[in-house]
């Protein structure tokens, strides 16, 4: 593979055509992982409907589908930081042009954390008004912290030494990217033990922290 | 990314690689979006069949079957909705050449609205033949209305100033593009309102637009 | 669009990214349709295994998954056919190069039928040992028929004049295609009459079917 | 097919298209697999948390969720499996350059296999601690054994006499694979006999033999 890498051409097909194996795969389980997320929303039984008003004061089916609010928030955090996580693997693979074993292994560590996202997301919608919230909202945290994580080790095995670089990566990028990356574990930490202070304001700070993410990576982009 | 649109091939080859694996990733959420659907239909148990005739007059399990007719109705009609709005996606990244960060998180909102679908389609199923039947219908029409808005917003900024247009693209395709999906909001916001007052009629109205934009697609490439 | 086929290789590369994404998004619902096939194994709660001996005279576990020895046979006959259908696809688009319209939902329609195929799967499962067991054999080879329509409909679409075939496409792979093709419907609506004379006998006849295709499929791949 | 093989380039572009998109099916197989196992995690039924400790002495959730830790066991087994799987899949392809119709069904033998794992995960994580526990080890076990000889099948149809390989194949490549791929069917053989003496070790063998492929296969990448 390394011999390989500098005669040119013909390597660069190759190297494309591994990449991009390794990309559409990835690309399916982020795929199905946010479409999954759709199965937390529970159609309320005809039959168990109450009579009276439901929460927030809403009769029959309306208030049934206004007390699933806890999941419709799960579903647009967890939907959001899926989203952006698949956003920043994209720029990534933009400057990784070879892959080795290790970084299959890594990128499926990767995967793993993200397609165990709609557990905690589940586990979120179902106890947010329960004592047991903050440790529902630290799991969910700490699901977030795991890929960050994850993403550090897999950005730092292939961008140390250039390893598995591609030509057009240029040293601003690589630092851009190193920059923005060495934020996510603190900021996720924080937010995890958050939790046990107050759990919405944890939840709300790993929305932030996808919002925070996607605003500078475009910033990043832009600037590219 | 501005600058490299002047220089030519390689970075057509750049694009295509860019909006291939954008394509690639909404392909799969529209796909298991699509498939996600037929987990809808139960299957009745068989300890539960009713000795006696069922609705329409049949016994036993064909007598259930034709109970989920509900279902089936709702499982066609997301399911072209659905197929329409792919062939749309589709026929718009034949002229979209370059992406860029907004571009991701508008395509984002869609792929969002459209994993959501099956929930509302699921909801409308089991309503169709309760008094909160307007409820879910328009909780239907709702879902498609924000799939229209985020269809046009994702449009139009791709195609504003031909922003992210590739030079395949002629004034005559962006112009009949943007009359079309011009009329998809107000359209889907009518049957919207329209479920409050027969919600049959609403729902009617959603598949008659399904096939109003398969046809004027069609039409459309036939001149293109 | 037609008048660019005749323009060469900036053409043939237009004509192969559109049936790419269209094969990738078809790829998509064939293997997730086939996935879910899983989900209709049930693992039987520890607490409701019997202490006697269950079907077949084994005890606890093996009784209760040997119990489900239906649900395994549909599985097997489900995977195969879908499998059957995608190698079928497959083969039509070596041929194939062009797509129109018309085409993208004689597709979708096939795919419709493709990702319904897992209700009757459980249907049959579940009633396999019931009285209305022929009524769940008729609609599993109902549904297999009308795949068999549709595919005969994407076929005759493309093959006809030769309107979206390729220049590598020989008049006798299209022959040995049309041959093939048209056993398809006669032979699943034999098979679906059958199910209410023997339903055991009629789902043998689709996994015979399916087997059948996939060795002449084979056999015209090898004279090809 | 087999006289096109001969003539270079546009064969080569051929070879290429058909092994791309069986690729992208059996991504989207596995992909799909290996994101289903997260259904199993169960949200705990707020209603239903003990007031008491539970099993390690947690209260309320703690309790609940670290009582599922055998489907979390099992949940990181059948990942880990499934993804070593697929690299070795992604490392077939690298050599595998043609593909023929009995080829096409042995691989869709192993994505049966493949889709079928997350079943008995599930049976491993009810029975764990259950005197059934044995029968549900060895149905995991039979499965991943299931796998390695789909995978040696597959495997040899393609290497004996080279009937698929690519020029980049070199004689050492096909070696290394033999000898690796030789191991799987005997070692995962043993696993399932184990079952029957202690199962929790025959579920650790297959954790063992998931590290032990992925780390082999790591070497035969370094030397190539």
């Amino acid at each position: 593979m390394r011999d390989k890498a500098a005669t040119g051409q013909a390597t660069a097909g190759d190297g494309d055509k591994e990449t991009g194996r390794l990309e559409a795969f990835s690309d399916g389980v982020f795929a199905i992982a946010m479409t999954l997320l759709v199965l937390d929303f529970k159609v309320p039984k005809p039959a168990e409907l109450t009579a009276g008003p439901g929460p927030l004061g809403a009769h029959g089916l309306l208030g049934a589908l206004l007390s699933q609010w806890p999941t419709f928030l799960a579903y647009l955090t967890s939907f959001l930081t899926i989203l952006v996580m698949w956003v920043n693997h994209h720029t990534l693979f933009n400057l990784i042009r070879r892959i080795d074993h290790l970084f299959l292994y890594l990128n499926g560590a990767l995967l793993l954390c993200i397609t165990f996202l709609p557990f905690p997301t589940a586990l979120v919608a179902a106890y947010l008004r329960h004592p047991d919230a903050p440790l529902a909202s630290a799991g969910y945290c700490g699901t977030c912290l795991l890929i960050a994580i994850t993403f550090n080790l897999l950005w730092h095995h292939a961008a140390s030494g250039r390893r598995l670089l591609g030509p057009a990566a240029t040293q601003e990028a690589i630092d851009e990217i190193d920059r923005r990356y060495r934020f996510g574990p603190p900021l996720y930490l924080a937010a995890l033990l958050l939790a046990f202070v107050s759990h919405g304001v944890s939840l709300l700070a790993c929305l932030a922290l996808a919002v925070f993410f996607s605003v500078t990576g475009a910033a990043a982009r832009v600037r590219a």
